[in-house]
């Protein structure tokens, strides 16, 4: 547990999504297979809060994202978050615009890297959710759409205008978030949407190995290296090669670097420490 | 009409290129195939000035650019722009360089989506025509040269050193802006270049479909979608879900938002109305 | 050589790297092959140095980088790195990756575009020299490993979290830092990290006369284009077309502009000036 705690408490229920947490690996899966595990207003709040808790508690090294059931996620749930929105005035809908895209900062941003297991549908809401992550370990059945036009609003929600552009390049961007038609997964591999094809099936095991792996990896190592490339997106080149200069003399100073020297002078394998 | 409409006359002819307009698609094509459509001082100045006014009259959904003939545009004229601008003072030949780049951001920020529909040579200045356009629908004929170093100027033309690398990576503009050599429709469409790839001669009818298609969707929810690819490319994401933010709180009050529900709930397809 | 020459004067032997200038092209050569060319604190330095005075003297229009032997270059020496590092304080931790930064980028901001050859081994920071050159002319035995995180350091070395996400995306740029696992050639080719993909054993001969080809063209154009590339990635569209337009107004000051259109009035091959 991180010394910089305060008075607030960790929460002790999700209401809203599934939370399974094991040596430094977080399983974050959306249950609600019924409805292809669209996503509610508490849905939202719970990932943005989570995620939060999560970077603050520091006891994870590396995030799992999955969907239960048929698909990853469908996105807003049309009657739960439409239907609702249609009645709200400015300030509200304001209010749930900016909670979708705290999310997804959350997702960039939280200290250690985000994996999402994708199967099926991964829609509005939920391919943004995967386009945020870190990594995106699809099986053949993974389809993503972004289809916010297609419900009269924006292809740049959540960031999407902002990330996907940097992902597959701005005239894949366009066609994806302009048209809002479906990528299945030989496109979505093509374009360098997906980070690791899997056999049928095998995106929960593998995107759960990938995550081990990490968490069990030098984890300070890539939990700078994730904040890098986060921040370096945003930066020119001067500043980042300061950046990286500042981070490396710090790492040098930490455990795992010197170990590596250790174990490699020994011919023997590295034991991380994280740190 | 638009309200915001001052004293400014529309243009009643346009000399140097053709311009149709038809239920919300403008179709402008370069029209001077016997020079496989190069391009004289008046087609740039008359594709910044028709950009503006079709910005601010507010009567275009979708637009789509094309040349007639053997190809879509050779660039600038070898005789009436290389030469011309020989004899030319410094002051005018930045006068010269800002109007060809201010046709390309008219391009990038007009409130509707462009179509560049290419076949054969899109060379020179008519490659950047197509990279600053939202969709490049080519067919297996198309050709694009970014050929400026091969005249003894900068690959860096009109914003070409900007879009490029944003559209094919880095590696790949270089390639193409340093050394200027054509680059085939097969090779374009894998290094993303080109949106839709049609069969031999159909570019016009598939972009026009597209134009079509884009005009009578939620043109609003469209012309942002554009906007918010174009400004996020230059902003931190922190702004960017920022500015998705509101721009989605005010779409939420849309007409089209709204009849999106209404379909969804009746089970039937949204009348779009582009507002 | 040009009149902005103060009192430094040129270093007379690179101890550190081999240099060969030949009318206009310089070959560097990473040439420790015992080592498979692993970087000391001196060929850091050296390339630092050599990058800053082949930029002042002006003497050379197009670099070729090369590593004699098995590979290219297998990064930071183990033991003359590492083992070094351990034992600094902070102070000098930030000198050597500062020094590290700054041979990208001088590397990205010298007046002459950069050629790297590669053949073998590219790992580390050997694989951020080739990264930040302009083009990677590569042979099927190439390897790039951005190993980084496997020594418990940051994969955003030298700039790699800024460069890669630009030349690959970001998905690619997130999976090769972090994991830090190899790229074989065919891979490499398939995201665009290697400009040309060469026959076996062709690398040096084919960047060699890439380099030949740059120096003997219009290389002030050539030059413009990579300071353009290198700028406009930290720019706004708005701002790079006026850094266009002022370019283009300069060059078509040059000798190389005219030059073309009196080739091209008379029917001729261009003779180019580079200036």
């Amino acid at each position: 547990m991180s010394p910089f705690t305060g008075s607030a408490q960790s929460t002790e229920k999700w209401r809203h999504l599934r939370l399974a947490t094991d040596d430094g690996v977080a399983t974050v899966t959306l249950a609600r297979p019924e409805k292809l595990n669209a996503l509610t207003f508490g849905a939202y709040a719970d990932l943005r809060d989570l995620l939060a808790e999560l970077s603050r508690e520091r006891s994870v090294r590396a995030l799992v994202l999955g969907g239960e059931g048929r698909g990853f996620c469908s996105g807003g749930d049309v009657d739960e978050i439409i239907g609702a929105t249609l009645s709200m005035d400015a300030a509200r809908l304001l209010d749930f615009n900016r909670m979708t895209g705290q999310v997804v900062r959350a997702v960039r941003e939280c200290p250690f890297p985000v994996v999402a297991a994708v199967h099926g549908v991964a829609a509005g809401a939920g391919a943004v959710l995967a386009l945020a992550a870190d990594f995106r370990v699809a099986d053949p059945s993974a389809r993503f759409a972004f289809l916010f036009t297609k419900v009269g609003l924006s292809g740049g929600d959540m960031g999407a205008a902002y990330l996907l552009p940097r992902v597959v390049g701005l005239g894949h961007a366009t066609r994806l978030l302009m048209l809002g038609e479906p990528v299945d997964a030989a496109e979505a591999e093509r374009i360098g949407l997906i980070s690791e094809l899997t056999p049928e099936s095998q995106a929960p095991a593998r995107a759960a190995a990938l995550a081990r792996r990490l968490a069990e990896g030098p984890a300070l190592a890539h939990a700078q290296t994730k904040a890098l490339l986060t921040a370096e997106l945003d930066m020119p080149l001067a500043a980042a090669v300061e950046l990286d200069a500042s981070t490396q003399a710090l790492l040098m100073k930490g455990e795992d670097y010197a170990e590596f020297h250790a174990a490699f002078t020994a011919k023997r394998a590295p034991e991380w420490r994280g740190r």
